[in-house]
């Protein structure tokens, strides 16, 4: 069923990082985001992939964790993602839709939980760097960074309290709490 | 298997109209949605349903189908979605990224495709006229239409050609082709 793999994709942000993760891994990841829709057909994304310890690291350098933790910047060693896939797009492809990236990490991520693998969408990029670390070519612009990895943590939903804080937090055993909305305060009619 | 959800899941633009589509079954998408992840879990997005006659023609009013079809300006009547999801952003509820509104679009339109249905992402829409007819408070954004109906349409894939036009085209059958890049395509590295 697919709605258990969309509640098991959790945004996870530990991982065990000694199981590695193959690039044909993540080349399958990716076939899945280009059979996915977006807008107007232009195809204007690309895909960097990295599942070595030499260009995880210099993603590692460029990419911010969880901004709602003040006092946690990002899994330390041991616990870092096995692999990424930097969304880029193409802008000589023409202009696409920022849909379409959310379409295409919803359909790599939906795949790495039926791997058994899980991740976590980042969009908060030091994306002047991370191009030039990556050498990538003028014409691309780093859209998201998806982590992946065999996820370490548990992360659970929970009901929106009264005072609506949507802000997820830890609790003493290290669980990943995220406050959600009720159906009901979603659907306006 | 994931994959053959996202291979079926193509963008449907002609429907059985006649086989209707209970809210139930809408609200059990818009639910996948709630359970997708969002930028800084904000969750500003809400969901109109449609899923009669009446709403469902406002909504068909307020939309316009494929862009490249030049001599075909939607489905006619018989061949109508049975159902709209309009997703809403509620401004009050902080700016969240247009990335959120793919990822929601993609949950609901896999949950779609896993249930029978299929649909349309339409991002080009008459915001201002159907926000008035939908009778939508001031602080509620229209973000994407999604279409949902039973296809009744074939879609292929099909691989992009020499002269790189990624314009889907109809053949003389009313069959859709979807000119796709290549996966080496897509990979920069």
């Amino acid at each position: 069923m697919l709605k258990d793999l969309i509640i098991k994709n959790r945004s996870y942000r530990r991982f065990y990082q000694e199981k590695s993760i193959s690039t044909a891994v993540l080349e399958e990841l990716v076939d899945l985001a280009r059979n996915s829709p977006c807008g107007a057909n232009k195809q204007n994304l690309r895909f960097f992939l990295s599942a070595d310890n030499e260009k995880n690291s210099i993603i590692n350098k460029c990419i911010f964790w969880a901004g709602y933790y003040t006092d946690w910047d990002g899994p330390e060693d041991g616990e870092k993602p096995s692999a990424y896939i930097v969304i880029v797009k193409d802008t000589s492809a023409g202009s696409g839709m920022a849909q379409d990236e959310g379409i295409a990490a919803q359909s790599i991520l939906l795949g790495a939980v039926e791997k058994g693998m899980g991740g976590c969408i980042i969009a908060n990029i030091n994306r002047k760097d991370l191009k030039q670390l990556l050498a990538l070519e003028e014409k691309y612009e780093i859209a998201l960074v998806l982590a992946i990895g065999y996820p370490k943590e548990k992360v659970v939903i929970e009901e929106l309290k009264q005072d609506n804080d949507i802000k997820y937090w830890r609790d003493e055993k290290q669980i990943h709490h995220v406050p959600k909305r009720k159906l009901d305060d979603l659907i306006l009619n």
